[in-house]
């Protein structure tokens, strides 16, 4: 069954990194060699990889995410389509690999959340999936 | 196996809602837990979720994704270089979670192909997969 | 297991073909249905399906990738920003499905390396598994 992770954004654009939280699932799941899919169940957020040292990679990201967004003339009453813009971009899932009970990640990877709507609540599910026998 | 999709598209850009055909191939599978693999096997298509309501939120998508590509001199003969590259932007896979035989969608999220270079027939292919014993 | 791929890069920006090592991987695990999860561990890479024929392609994809990073005033000092861009629009993971030995990959898809801040020897991790039975 996936596990369900709650996260609090506190600005309307932001990655909030979710890396330990996500290697805790893989963990607590006891699998030792699998894969581990991470989706987010929203239409305005995303899930992406990047530099988890230093923080300004993210400041840059947002900063550049943002400024990304073409001057169109948006329709979506809610006034959030650059929102759903960037999801759509980044993306809304991650399928990660396991070995020996580990996340193979990277040196320099963390795992983030990326608000584009916020501050809101969001969820994060995490489905950790052993490898058939 | 797969189940192979066709999907009409009747637009040179349109994202066009493929949840039900997606939840109908989940649901004709069986499978109770597990994980639904979609994937375009095209290179001027992508696959995303985004809103399911507002049929602007789509509009405002294919208009703000048609206004991101650069103005650069492209090469390719076929003059459908915007469309690979929001091919590549935008993804031809999306992995989605599966729990007591449902699809864990958010309330708002959709399943659409993105088409950048129709009309055209397209082919989207699922593949629903049970969570070993 | 996944398998670790090696791929040296020869320029700033690429698109590297790894269709091929990529097929024997999944050749070599003998799997006859199932998925192929491949992966980049880096945050300046990425991974993504586009066409594998006309080199102009990749070229124009290239062009307009860089063309695509914003003016926005950059404040990580290794000056990588950009890259660390690209590889969040493009993504680190791709999900291929395979029937009978095969990748099914459309015709037209070939499986690349993005690099964005090269040239630099990468490694892509490779992991087949098999359907459960």
């Amino acid at each position: 069954m996936p596990v369900q992770l709650e996260v609090r954004t506190e600005n309307k654009s932001e990655l909030r990194d979710i890396s330990s939280k996500v290697k805790e699932a893989v963990s607590e799941s006891g699998v030792k060699q699998g894969v581990c899919h991470v989706f987010v169940p929203h239409t305005t957020a995303g899930l992406t990889l990047n530099e988890n040292w230093d923080p300004d990679v993210r400041g840059d990201l947002v900063r550049a995410l943002q400024a990304l967004v073409p001057d169109v003339r948006f329709r979506h009453g809610e006034g959030n389509s650059p929102a759903h813009l960037l999801a759509t971009l980044v993306g809304a899932s991650q399928t990660l690999l396991i070995r020996d009970g580990q996340l193979l990640l990277g040196t320099w990877q963390g795992i983030y959340l990326a608000e584009f709507d916020g501050p809101r609540s969001r969820r994060v599910l995490v489905k950790v999936v052993a490898d058939p026998d």
